[in-house]
């Protein structure tokens, strides 16, 4: 997506250890034309009607997948990260481990809100080592829904992520996915 | 607002404790059609074209406010909770304690986003006691920006916040204010 691209390019910062800051328009301060247009173009590459749920996980993948669900005229489930919870029987779980934050999370989804009925788009501002899409997947799989896809708005190609989810067969979608990043210049595939 | 009212009169669910979940259109699943609705609504209430930034806080502000951007063309920017944080002066910090939590939050603005330039209309879903508010304002108020209002979805009327904020001054707009809760009632305003 050049419009995307383009963005990363003005206005993302490289810090060091492989870490993009992208906190000027997408994850922190969150630019809403743009993100309409990156809603707009996840439905243009996920056109299927069976799409009955958009399901993402806080806290920066919730705005984007709110303003693209209204592409797709389904409601946003979002999954929640605990740091303790009571397995009580009412909820889809699975762990997720944070390369960034150093820490295993608890990550949930009411079993009110995804059942074998659902086709499910999971929609995440990034994807690197693939563990927050793995835990999501897991949680579809537990609530015996169908994957219809993933789209990511930014994936770091030269982490595993990426490969591990396109060889399950999963339709993924990253609108822009970086090869290659230094303090002064950035790649894209 | 006469849907969201009936929409928590259908599918609101009270539990001990004053709690009333809403988890099956607004945090948790999210229903954006009525997020939809909620955004213009709150656009027509804080029609000011002074508005230059929404403020909110991670995470079940953050779709609402995103939707409800779309209706005042300009960005969201959420505070962050961080549990550890080394304050190095590029951020706005507070503290905010949350009684369902039993935790007390450090929350932080990049000072990037926020400068003494903006009109800031804050929204949230909830307003109780009223700690997350407080401590949104008070960032506002270290960036020296102004305060426009704060738009809230559901107000509990019978806990202090709401009458702390408008004894301020500030431009308080609930759109479903509950006077009080039973298992089996709930008065609106």
């Amino acid at each position: 997506m050049e419009l995307l691209k383009e963005r990363i390019l003005t206005d993302g910062v490289v810090k060091p250890g492989n870490v993009l800051k992208v906190d000027s328009f997408l994850n922190h301060q969150m630019d809403i034309d743009l993100i309409n247009e990156i809603g707009r173009e996840f439905r243009r590459r996920f056109p299927s009607e069976k799409i009955t749920k958009i399901l993402t996980i806080e806290s920066s993948g919730i705005g984007i997948a709110c303003i693209a669900a209204q592409y797709f005229h389904v409601p946003v489930v979002f999954a929640k990260k605990a740091q303790s919870i009571n397995i009580d029987g009412e909820i889809y779980h699975t762990k997720v481990e944070s390369f960034t934050h150093k820490k295993v999370y608890d990550v949930i989804v009411s079993k009110k809100f995804l059942g074998p009925e659902d086709h499910v788009l999971v929609i995440d501002d990034f994807l690197a080592n693939g563990c927050a899409l793995m835990g999501l997947i897991s949680l579809i799989r537990d609530a015996g829904a169908t994957i219809e896809g993933a789209g990511i708005v930014i994936e770091k190609g030269f982490q595993q992520g990426g490969k591990l989810i396109r060889e399950t067969g999963i339709h993924l979608e990253s609108l822009a996915v970086i090869d290659s990043m230094t303090d002064d210049s950035l790649t894209f595939r």
